[in-house]
């Protein structure tokens, strides 16, 4: 494909994402396709000869786009949201047009630097104290891609301190701890890392969030056992639901028991954007506390995926665990110590230029821009709340939080449910619901209770979506139920 | 950005991208900025309020572009190439402007399919044997950020595996190996898995390739002190000289010490497209004897930045060390294993839709168009090596490896200078070149030898762009030469 070419596809490609946002609404978000569709309609290996861009771009239309689940679709309510912003989208297409792989300053200088000055606007953006600026010559921020990266970098970080201060330990004797409620990257990070991960309880009175004394206990359990404690991930609004772990307490226990704190605000480290929400998301304790904190823009942050911000307190925790410098590496600006080589600050070499997605969205929307997304799609969660509070049928299993509530099928007909028996019930809604493709929910489970989840975070959605899942949900409410009546009057 | 406001800033990029590509050419390779030119033109806080598209998309011109290294330039002949070509930015806007991060079938049935499809291509584009592709149901392929987090997953499996052949095995006694010569991702692999990595001495008269009688002595003297060897990284065209290490040898030895062997072809392997280059990069043998194998589209590929792609004779393996699945990722199709879970081939959960990028490249490029591309880089680095060996100042370190050659000063007139003095002479003549900034070339060390790396694969690099280089080593040679001896007189 030559210069002219390009533009012309380039065009085509731009049009047809207009007229992808233009029709979003009226497709289907989950694709009505079965496993193996696309493996069967495309030849095993590839053409012989190039073809035409024209058929490749409309194959595009005709075998792919049928198999997309729309992320960005208004009715779009799983998961979390992955944000999709056009000002992401020119970021990449920019950022990918150069293709430079700022691995050290002097392989892309201004890759280097504009991520060192959007990790300080996004810290400002969000109220993180000066300790975690780059400006700051000591803290710092880095651009992960996922917050499991996020995970593995902290915890491969705490951990080399942790042997460097106590050199000879067994890494068999090392523990992390995690709660039965933090997302899969602790796990993983253990997993990975060949260490121990304590799974810490968390108590539905404490709405699923993990206070010091239960930490106490299982930190002065471990050590009285020989084992040596060296990281808490903690989490501000968990996946499951939104729990916020009480980093005042922790803070407190931390004190007598010395551990890195992570605080992972993957989803809800987007709220500290606005002022209003800084408390509930406990931005001073995470200033006071938190020895790292990472968050994602790619969440519910505007910037598309991947943006996987990180900042730690002290930058030499992660170089002194991270860095390998052969000599094609060596270059005399990252020998002066006068930039950053971002490449010590992750786990791979070679980067792409995310910074420049996050520049466009942050300047394009503003502080005031980015605050009014978020307070909107915490709005519509309010107001989704008050329907479900109106209703008989329904009940939060937790309070809601932020933009997620978390309710299950408690209808006053069956009360008289046991807890397996209400589980079994919102199992028949949840299959219910999620054979329908005008709608993506998906489900958890906190502690024995399944629960629904709804999480509001697309750009495009607005209070007529909301309805539409409310009365969505009642429908099929009706229908789950009064099918349980039949199967226990037929018993 | 509205979609109207969206179409007009597309069209602008794209109308932007062309002209920085017809304009590459009369840029400067290295762009003529210092540390800290960006950080001192940006404001340090984000804008209060949104601005407009218009300015943001100019201060890309004015600010980024000149503080950009310009890995597309036809004279840049550093490091690796990172391949970027249309058709994969095309793919990657398709990509960005559905935002679905796949890391199951569900979440977006067509990433999953298209990736399993993609890396099946291909494997079948570079010879690999049915026993790796994903059609098989046993082995398979997967994408990944860099070959770093390649190596990472696969130290991982192998790790895995082995503790779980070998229960109670305390991971300070495991012992991975590399070569002097691998890249830096086996180090920072047992960096980041705090796992001890012998690094063997490989010899010049090997080109600096690892021998089967090295890698034996090694596993027998560490066997002797009770350690556990579980992997070792083999290279085929390491980033130094494109040493191939010898895996038939490698093969042999294992049969009496088995290892996990992981070959990382991360850029020669793409030469593997063409069926001449086959036995240099050793098909047969990575064939026969690799455990996984790994190269990367996305450095001479055609493929733009990251495609890591990876191979796994066992799937098991990989899903056996990373599997994590808490129920809020659970599905109908994951449990009933017909589709592939990529979240548990990878280090990360969320994953973008990589897949894209490389089915627009290889149907717009074909089989043939891509071992065009391969075959016109080789072809000019022997040019390049042609107009070398007519010069009696310059010498060949080692021989030349496909698109890679490296050498050094040595000219006659100082024939008496100890290894020593012609290093610092090298370095002379290579500060001088890397101030240019009409080129660039990294450098090495090959055990004492100070080498300057020239590495063709920008994919507008003609004989024209080779011959300006040449003409430019042998200018800043004279100058270096002259210097040196006015010094030497001068003593």
């Amino acid at each position: 494909m030559d210069i002219e070419q390009f533009r012309k596809a380039g065009y085509q490609a731009v049009d047809r994402i207009c007229e992808y946002y233009y029709s979003l609404q009226s497709r289907p978000v989950v694709p009505p396709v079965q496993p193996g569709y696309l493996i069967k309609a495309l030849p095993d290996s590839p053409p012989d000869t190039g073809e035409d861009f024209t058929a490749i771009a409309d194959d595009y239309q005709k075998l792919i786009m049928p198999g997309l689940t729309h992320w960005q679709h208004p009715s779009f309510f799983a998961y979390f949201p992955t944000a999709c912003t056009f000002e992401g989208m020119l970021g990449d297409l920019y950022a990918s047009s150069a293709s430079n792989p700022g691995f050290n300053w002097a392989s892309s200088p201004a890759c280097t630097e504009l991520e060192m000055v959007m990790m300080d606007w996004s810290a400002k953006l969000l109220g993180l104290g000066n300790q975690f600026l780059n400006s700051s010559g000591t803290g710092g921020g880095v651009i992960q891609t996922t917050s499991s990266d996020s995970a593995l970098v902290v915890t491969v970080a705490a951990r080399s301190l942790y042997t460097r201060n106590h050199p000879g330990t067994p890494l068999e004797d090392l523990v992390m701890y995690v709660t039965s409620q933090t997302h899969s990257l602790g796990v993983k990070a253990s997993l990975v890392l060949g260490l121990e991960c304590r799974i810490v309880d968390v108590r539905a009175e404490d709405n699923y969030a993990l206070r010091g004394d239960t930490l106490r206990a299982a930190l002065e359990e471990d050590k009285a056992k020989g084992k040596r404690p060296f990281l808490l991930i903690a989490t501000v609004g968990t996946t499951s639901s939104g729990a916020v772990d009480r980093l005042e307490e922790i803070g407190q226990v931390v004190q007598d028991h010395p551990l890195w704190i992570h605080v992972d605000g993957a989803w809800a480290g987007s709220a500290l954007a606005c002022p209003e929400y800084r408390d509930i998301v406990q931005l001073d304790n995470i200033n006071k506390y938190a020895t790292s904190f990472g968050m994602n823009l790619h969440k519910w942050g505007l910037v598309n995926f991947d943006a996987a911000l990180l900042w730690v307190r002290s930058r030499k925790d992660f170089t002194d665990a991270l860095d390998v410098t052969p000599e094609f590496l060596r270059t005399k600006e990252g020998d002066a110590g006068t930039v950053i080589d971002y490449r010590n600050w992750h786990l791979g070499l070679g980067r792409r230029f995310r910074s420049l997605k996050i520049w466009f969205v942050l300047r394009s929307y503003g502080v005031q821009g980015f605050q009014e997304y978020i307070r909107r799609c915490i709005k519509l969660n309010e107001y989704f709340v008050s329907l479900l509070q109106r209703s008989s049928d329904f009940s939060l299993v937790t309070p809601p939080s932020l933009a997620l509530s978390v309710f299950r099928l408690t209808p006053p007909g069956l009360k008289s449910l046991d807890v397996s028996a209400l589980n079994d019930l919102n199992r028949s809604f949840y299959a219910r619901v999620s054979v329908r493709p005008d709608i993506l929910v998906t489900k958890t489970m906190l502690n024995d209770t399944f629960c629904v989840r709804f999480a509001v975070g697309a750009a495009r959605t607005r209070k007529e979506h909301v309805d539409k899942a409310w009365e969505l949900f009642q429908e099929e409410a009706a229908v789950t139920i009064k099918e349980w009546e039949s199967k226990v009057a037929g018993n």
